[in-house]
């Protein structure tokens, strides 16, 4: 159904993978074996694919499968920083720093048996709590765990409540040039963004940095509310199936995403105001490089019609996304 | 055709006004006479009206109508802190402090004769600049006025894009206890909250802190991006029709507001996150107060179902709205 | 012994009543009948001085002297927003929208029996708790109530600790042009700073906004740390003696202070940054227009022995001062 | 003279290599061979030492020697992130995660040819300038270099002006646990925190992450200003002379720093606010389980006694110290 705004996409018009026969790779939890808590530069790929091709990638939940039920407290069972395992890094052939890759979802499926969605109130962790950096003297909220029935139909909250199942992939990214940044952490990179839009359907464009790209995936998200409030979204394990392509010479600062009907750019900073700078900053510097836009026509005109999307707000940077239609970028 | 919603609304179901036959003032610009700049308990009031009751109100745009053409720049055209005239203030009988007042947005026409939407780029002002807060060492960006036709059918912003007309109304307050705050500044009472739902359909909910409410409104804006990211909207002159309520012993501490489809709470505060964390925090309050929900059961459901609107971060404060679906009030 | 430098100080080179023969006027708890709680343009003036005059000033205490024992608990006896009562206004003849006041603290000395000190921890206010901005759905931290004993010699804050006696005003602030703002707030007219510096010997620099200047004083602080940490410094009814003077034609955006050996720009805003941000933005501006410095040769030497004191991070405002030693000023 | 407050210092009574006969080992330049610009565990030691052994640091100046004129422009002769090399890892025998790292710096003296030391404005860095992270449209502030002669008389910053040498580390750190962080970035593990307090006589106490510590250090400041505010000190390369040991079983959050007359807990966050608050509650914290002071008395009377140090307010992360002096933590 997608397939004629794919057609158009930056992807599939700029890609040098859009002619090649597709092959598909998968990359099952056994073979990737080590999950990954950082990403950066120093870790074992775990295979190599060409751009164009797809993968099918075992994600699993952000509390690497350790919260099992609502006993299972995530202060008891689960052991800093070791959270948020990612697959990876995959390389992709030819890519090298200056590139950006694509990376385009395709579909989003539960794993495992029911209840398999968590979601933690953590000591010390979300929005509303005192944290590491927001640094109080109170006590903590109570630690709670909730487990959660989720299919492609529903996520079953609770008696009263069905929400949309809605996924996307919390954690996305290349490899830095030389720091390696834990997955909890979103940046220039991408990292853990936590975006409701990065869904299937989406195709993420991230800024290479080192040969071969080195890319991360993980923390499938089954929904999740604007900014996340709580620290934890509907976590679950996913087969997430991607499509990677490479555009050789646009260099990128930061992620950038693309719908049928939009474009967005992502910034992720402290404090929030920062992130949401750099996500307008990015795509008024996009509109003038590339949709014919005039600078300052730019700004002005999204003071008018930006749409501005609140990834989340509780992890060590907040993420923010700044979009426009596609139907004001026509000339 | 909102009638039914309306019908449930919180207005309607709690406000005293509910029963009476519904009176229509008219503030003109004539009756009004002097704007306001600052919104206290320190000025005098311009009629007083009664629960229930429509008032059909003149309002100017925020540079006071002394943008005229593209040629008038606001640092010549301009005297700060003389921007944002409001009407009011509006004695609203029976409302005492700790009551609230609520005002529904009937509808909003445009006034004058086009162009009537004006636009600008202000120096020291907007996201992307070195403001009086963010003060920085470089130069100001370019300072432009743009004037755009304006109509019930559009935006007419240049020859390559109309933008639809999405009215609202960017300031709207009841008066603090004791301040008289610039009406640039957004806060607990309301204010330049620059919030794109605030338009006709919607109920935005006022905490009353002094007798008789003194309600004051302005700024009105044809159509805003989330943020108002350069610093201005579409401004313009409206005729803008309200109807007020008052809600006896509902004590609130931020605005609150309702449309069709849902609830939000507005916080107002810099940085942004604490915004955020006002309008999250107000919400998890009100759906525990009013809603059956259990505090924490509201606070991880929001976490994945919250919507987040930035209002702008651009005013003195920054103002956020977070929301939740009616559907998921429903017992 | 302060002698040589005030004779140099920009208040008796530039002040219009360094001639005249000093008028000394009492401004008695009697004399004030209502104090003031919010700092505007609409109070009654209390006195009328010329440039030159000393006044000496009862101050009450932050608490409105309501907390009497330790057993008195703010949530008890205080009523929002009626605390930190201010004196005045006091009007100086000749001050006009444009012109500076200054103000040389000469002296500060406790008033009433002892414990004359009151240190309180409130609920939701102060740096390491939520915060009615820093919105948060945990416990308040407990509520406490510190009396303690003072003189000139020392604050005997416990068995343990006698601190020095360090007295300084919180708030001091000319009226605002039409806002009146409440007294726990800093923001460009002064207000409530809470910076250490701002005791004897100090000349503190405000922008006069309304004609008269209309200065409100108050706060008085035995000893304050860096960021008065817990909301409250050790707060006590004075007796403060200040000359007032009137630097004509000398305008200022941002409160200055001076004392024996620096000059100071102070900055109030949120986030953190940006109040550092105005207090060195203002210095580097000072030090081109006024001290014959290159901006860019002010900026990077700043770089190197800029001092920053931290006043507050827990009122509505921060605020900072950043200052430079005279000794750097000497051509 | 240090030696009275040394032999009571924690460093000398807590850490394990106090009785051994210390042994000095010489980390040149030619021995450092290649320099590091991110801090974590998988790049290869340079040496090892046992607990109480000097090491004789030649560290290079932040920009890797490469600005040698005031000709020399960041943006020429500069590729990020190669800046701020450091030297290290230096191993610590018996350092394992849980214990902590003292590092007591005994000199510093500048090394090389004058001018040696190097201030630059570099565009799209300094605090009062738009920065990749406080994203903003407008021009950059000029580019400038300056080179300074320093010695240990005297920083000869102009003909106008000669600063007082105060020299200090700006950057030292163990390793992080998994991550590695380029050396820009301040953070838990210690990193480019530009604290002016760093220099000779102090003490920094390092949270030891990874087997063996992993001790990084460069980056010397021959003076520095609060808050660091054009974004660079004067930078030189130095002759850095440390002596270190290990505390065993003192698990640290956060980096503490002791002198002679005071102790330090350090923090490093964005907002500003954040890093503060990290500051005091690891000192509230500290005060309550080393120096027998109740939690609140301890959190009230650094609101009357604390001392604020602005590091800098320029990096990806922004470093405050907040520190009590020692007469008060006398029983």
């Amino acid at each position: 159904m997608t397939t004629s705004w794919l057609d158009q996409s930056i992807m599939h018009t700029r890609g040098i993978g859009r002619e090649r026969s597709i092959v598909t790779h998968e990359l099952t939890e056994a073979k990737q074996g080590t999950f990954h808590f950082t990403i950066g530069p120093y870790s074992q790929p775990v295979m190599t694919v060409k751009p164009g091709d797809r993968i099918v990638v075992e994600t699993r939940d952000a509390f690497d499968g350790k919260v099992k039920t609502e006993q299972d407290l995530p202060s008891k069972v689960l052991t800093m920083p070791f959270v948020n395992p990612q697959n990876g890094p995959i390389m992709v052939e030819g890519a090298e720093p200056g590139d950006t890759l694509a990376v385009h979802i395709e579909s989003m499926a539960p794993r495992g048996p029911n209840p398999r969605g968590t979601c933690c109130m953590i000591p010390q962790f979300g929005a509303l709590s005192g944290t590491a950096f927001t640094a109080l003297l109170g006590d903590s909220l109570p630690e709670i765990t909730r487990k959660i029935d989720v299919d492609e139909e529903g996520v079953y909250w609770s008696k009263r409540v069905t929400l949309p199942y809605r996924p996307h992939i919390g954690t996305l990214s290349c490899s830095p040039e030389i720091d390696s940044i834990n997955s909890l952490t979103p940046d220039q990179h991408g990292g853990n963004m936590d975006l409701p839009d990065m869904g299937p359907g989406s195709i993420t464009y991230l800024p290479v940095r080192t040969p071969g790209a080195r890319l991360f995936i993980g923390d499938a998200h089954a929904c999740q509310g604007d900014g996340e409030v709580c620290g934890t979204a509907v976590e679950y394990p996913s087969l997430t199936t991607i499509r990677v392509d490479l555009v050789k010479g646009w260099t990128l600062e930061w992620p950038r995403l693309e719908t049928a009907g939009m474009i967005m750019a992502i910034g992720s900073a402290r404090p929030l105001e920062d992130a949401t700078r750099i996500a307008y900053k990015e795509l008024v510097l996009w509109m003038e490089a590339e949709y014919g836009y005039d600078r300052w026509d730019a700004y002005m005109m999204l003071s008018q019609c930006g749409k501005v999307r609140l990834g989340n707000f509780v992890d060590p940077k907040y993420t923010v996304g700044a979009g426009i239609l596609k139907t004001y970028l026509v000339p």
